[in-house]
């Protein structure tokens, strides 16, 4: 099981990679055989050319990540952050679940927005 | 699968009742089959006597509830909050995760929180 130091360092690293414009390394903290649920009850992606798309599109629509508050962890293999994604145009309040498997990479990503939690 | 408004609120009456000491509305949120795995790693605890032993245990103990900003929903039967836990010495960061069932009631919680979101 990775450590809670690994997990919430992970978690940090996707909000600065996000921000900073790099894909490859967002994607780069995902396992080849990962799974987004992104939001959560819309179809999942899977799959690292599919990650990689997804990410590329988030970053090139100009979304920006705000956490809300400290990240979270577990007494497993799970952490979870509270943040705020800024879109040109529009703002969307998440909260994003990871799971980690025992290489620590995110092998599980449920994030939970609907449509009331974005605001335009 | 309960609306988006149902989920917020049940939410909210879950910080609101616990806050009030009513340890029966907050436990009337859920289904009687549902299950609880606070914090996520742990053993998780299910049935209406242990939620219903694990809430009043938690009010005792003088436990007050903050939301750290509003509850999410999902495109699906899920909703989270990130809030902070205030005990007598002791404060705890978790995000709860909850899923409802077609009746509105919740299912299943998982607290993230780990040794490391806890400062005394």
């Amino acid at each position: 099981m990775p450590s809670q130091e690994h997990m919430k360092q992970a978690l940090q690293t996707y909000v600065d990679a996000f921000n900073a414009g790099d894909a490859a390394a967002v994607c780069d903290l995902y396992a080849d055989d990962a799974v987004i649920e992104d939001p959560v009850g819309k179809p999942p992606i899977s799959g690292r050319a599919a990650i990689e798309e997804f990410y590329a599109n988030a970053i090139a629509g100009g979304a920006k990540l705000s956490l809300d508050g400290p990240v979270r962890g577990s007494y497993g293999n799970r952490a979870a952050m509270a943040f705020t994604i800024d879109v040109p145009g529009m703002r969307i309040r998440a909260i994003d679940v990871m799971t980690f498997n025992a290489d620590g990479k995110i092998v599980r990503m449920d994030a939970h927005w609907g449509p009331e939690d974005i605001e335009s």
